[in-house]
């Protein structure tokens, strides 16, 4: 039996190296599922893989993504695993991109059923990645507040919603703020300001010293500026850094205000603790459930389509993820 | 009585602006002793709190200074405190360069007979802060290693002192290297390495992944190229920062190998924490006794020529602290 799966042979510019290649339909061996794909998401992160800038990159030729949902519909013989027809993370490795693939029976996650698919495809990145930074850098209480650039993204969007839920106040910053407030007002956001009119002695007072963990997705002068609003003692958070803009290295913040500097990486964090990260996922998916955590889709694309997907995927007009189907 | 002090009416270039002003000796009062100074240190923090740089400046017409030691030479009436000849450390408010000052006298720390007044005048900011950066921010292990810029200063000897002592290596950092080899390597120092000639790459590959805490003093490319030399999970402490030049926001670093980036301000610490700041000093005079601490000085001045002393303390050419006597 034939299928697709979206794989590139270079490094490069997404929309050009990654193609929808016909492929052979594996078979399930013993101890094996074989997973179809239900849906999968595009994030930032998979371009970098596929662009050769990321942290970890595949050996070539790769097949591509990381993050989405796919059903059980085979286990190879005397096979114990989750029953045919349950929904099941998709196995990050080797390529999350891939109408079939096989997976080892036993490691594979159930989600929970009767949640929205496009949320369970999406939760396996930027969900634990907001709750690891808000649980693991800052000590915050009810009334203590956090600031993000890239606020528009899905992340954003993430922590944004578990601070509300935590009675945490959020600064958002933003490119084209003006876009975007109702919909960021909406999902909870407090102070919604736009790059190029932020003022750092004016949040720091409407945060009144509270300003406590930051979560810096661009770099350049963006995190410069949030250094400058941050309380004593405060915590930014690196997870991302599109500008690569060159910044006075924040001596005086360091040391005169005890300003942390950290950065976080959930694809070591998930490799190196998987008790811990078993217990996030059943976190997010009740935060899934409850009605907590919701973002935008922007379109759906389907796997023949991959190459459209991604180049959408890259364009600042995109009003949320975008997915793929089978 | 009239005696000295080192006073300036405005924030400036200290040679300038500091001058050795008669004013009127005070009397003890009851709860207080008359400290006369035996010996005052200068240095690169006291030129920028008489320059108006440094995170916290002296109201004016202010007393420069804050770190020597003096002999009490009289206790006010119904007093108890250290016995009238006992060596205590310069109160370092109002301000060290005083020629007679008034103190509580039980708030004097008495320092032990028998060391010498040089390293004794030197024990209250550059061991401390090289102590605490030691001990706060790496669980380090005999055989990691320590990077520091600046290594030529007080700060970098007692910081190599100290590692020696634990079995942990240090790699140094500084202009001008050939000058300063034979003696760092005399006091300890494993690799000393020319700020133009630093090759981080080769650094790593020496250190072999253990560099685990680094000690920034100078910023801009110096702590960039300190930057990429670390460990994974490493903390690069910064104390001070002479070169204000932009540098790339370590995104990478941060997010893919953990790199952390804190400051320090020993100012702060002795400030909110007197219990701990007792049993640091405690544990540096037992190092100055056992011969673990020793720092060169360059020259002493008499009070009357405090402007010649400051203007010494801010040569590039001087070979070690310039000090202050009565």
């Amino acid at each position: 039996m034939k299928s697709i799966a979206a794989i590139h042979n270079s490094y490069g510019k997404p929309a050009e190296v990654l193609k929808a290649e016909t492929v052979e339909t594996p078979e399930p061996q013993k101890g094996e599922a074989l997973v179809k794909l239900v849906r999968a998401v595009i994030n930032p992160s998979d371009l970098g893989m596929i662009g050769g800038t990321y942290g970890r990159l595949r050996p070539l030729p790769a097949i591509a993504g990381r993050e989405g949902i796919g059903e059980v519909v085979a286990l190879g013989p005397d096979t114990e695993g989750p029953a045919v027809g349950s929904i099941v993370r998709l196995p990050p490795e080797p390529g999350a991109w891939n109408q079939f693939q096989t997976a080892k029976a036993d490691g594979l996650l159930v989600v929970p059923s009767g949640l929205s698919p496009d949320m369970c495809a999406m939760a396996f990145i930027n969900p634990p990645t907001a709750l690891c930074i808000l649980n693991q850098f800052a000590d915050l209480k009810e009334g203590d507040w956090v600031i993000q650039n890239g606020a528009g993204s899905a992340l954003g969007y993430f922590l944004i919603q578990m601070c509300k839920a935590r009675g945490i106040k959020t600064v958002n910053m933003l490119r084209n703020a003006k876009a975007k407030e109702a919909e960021l007002k909406a999902i909870g956001a407090d102070i919604i300001v736009d790059e190029a009119e932020f003022d750092a002695k004016e949040i720091k007072k409407q945060t009144g010293g509270k300003l406590l963990l930051g979560l810096n997705q661009i770099g350049g002068e963006s995190v410069s500026n949030m250094i400058k609003a941050m309380g004593d003692s405060a915590t930014i958070v690196t997870i991302g850094g599109m500008v690569g803009d060159p910044i006075r290295f924040p001596t005086r913040f360091l040391i005169f205000n005890d300003l942390r500097l950290r950065g976080f990486w959930w694809d070591k964090f998930q490799n190196t603790k998987p008790e811990e990260t078993k217990k996030i996922y059943a976190e997010i998916f009740g935060m899934i459930e409850n009605g907590t955590l919701k973002a935008p889709v922007d379109s759906v694309f389907p796997m023949e389509k991959i190459a459209d997907a991604v180049k959408r995927a890259s364009e600042n007009s995109r009003t949320g993820k975008v997915m793929i189907e089978f």
